[in-house]
């Protein structure tokens, strides 16, 4: 790849944000059904068409972008587990990567116009939401 | 959500590109286990410790920019098919969405240097691959 290639980029833009009782980075649980609570996806009103076919019970993938995260890291030792070995951020789940996208699939439990309750969410309060797809029927 | 914040914006840059026999974006099967073929992962040289453990046989997402989506769309007409009823892009997995993220489970075939060959790859050759993260045990 050529040095002009690999300085393009592109602008990911917010659609919304998390609304969650988990305040910091250090309180948030590694993974989300390992003990996260249910939390509010707020839509933008600008992309409410968007969101208008959610519904309660589907299963979804909620994509946010990990604004506190450190975008240099390229190996970390997994879960923050100084004894675990040095493995290359793209084969672990690490906050910390060059594009720190946020991935979490989680069920709809509510929906109150552009309010969107989910279960199991692990991103804390005021992280941007910048996708969120439906998981298939295949479950993938 | 103010004005202000709608407007906020961040830099995603990719970290390598796929290399596929897909050419077109008509070409391309809708989804990568309807019949889409092997593709290698070129990863750009600078983030090549990310990608070290990266294994043969391992499940991972991949995750794409779809450089060529129509980030205005909300609503579409799922899988392109005119009879199917207009539903909001965050219910389908539309690339036509404000933020053109693709996500693509696929598996580890091969590993040569800074390029992984995987299966089932619905991408098309030079889309941008912008994070890897791995499919976890739970399937997740």
């Amino acid at each position: 790849m050529t040095g002009s290639r690999s300085r393009e980029m592109y602008e990911i833009r917010p659609i919304g944000r998390v609304e969650s009782s988990l305040h910091d980075r250090g309180a948030a649980p590694k993974q989300g059904f390992e003990g996260a609570p249910e939390a509010w996806l707020v839509f933008d009103p600008t992309v409410a068409k968007g969101m208008r076919d959610l519904e309660v019970g589907a299963e979804i993938y909620v994509f946010t972008w990990l604004h506190q995260a450190q975008r240099d890291v390229l190996v970390v030792h997994p879960r923050d587990d100084p004894t675990n070995p040095e493995t290359g951020v793209f084969s672990t789940r690490s906050q910390d990567r060059p594009n720190p996208i946020g991935l979490h699939r989680v069920r709809i439990v509510a929906v109150d116009g552009t309010r969107v309750r989910v279960q199991d969410l692990e991103a804390f309060d005021g992280t941007p939401i910048v996708d969120v797809k439906p998981v298939l029927p295949q479950g993938r």
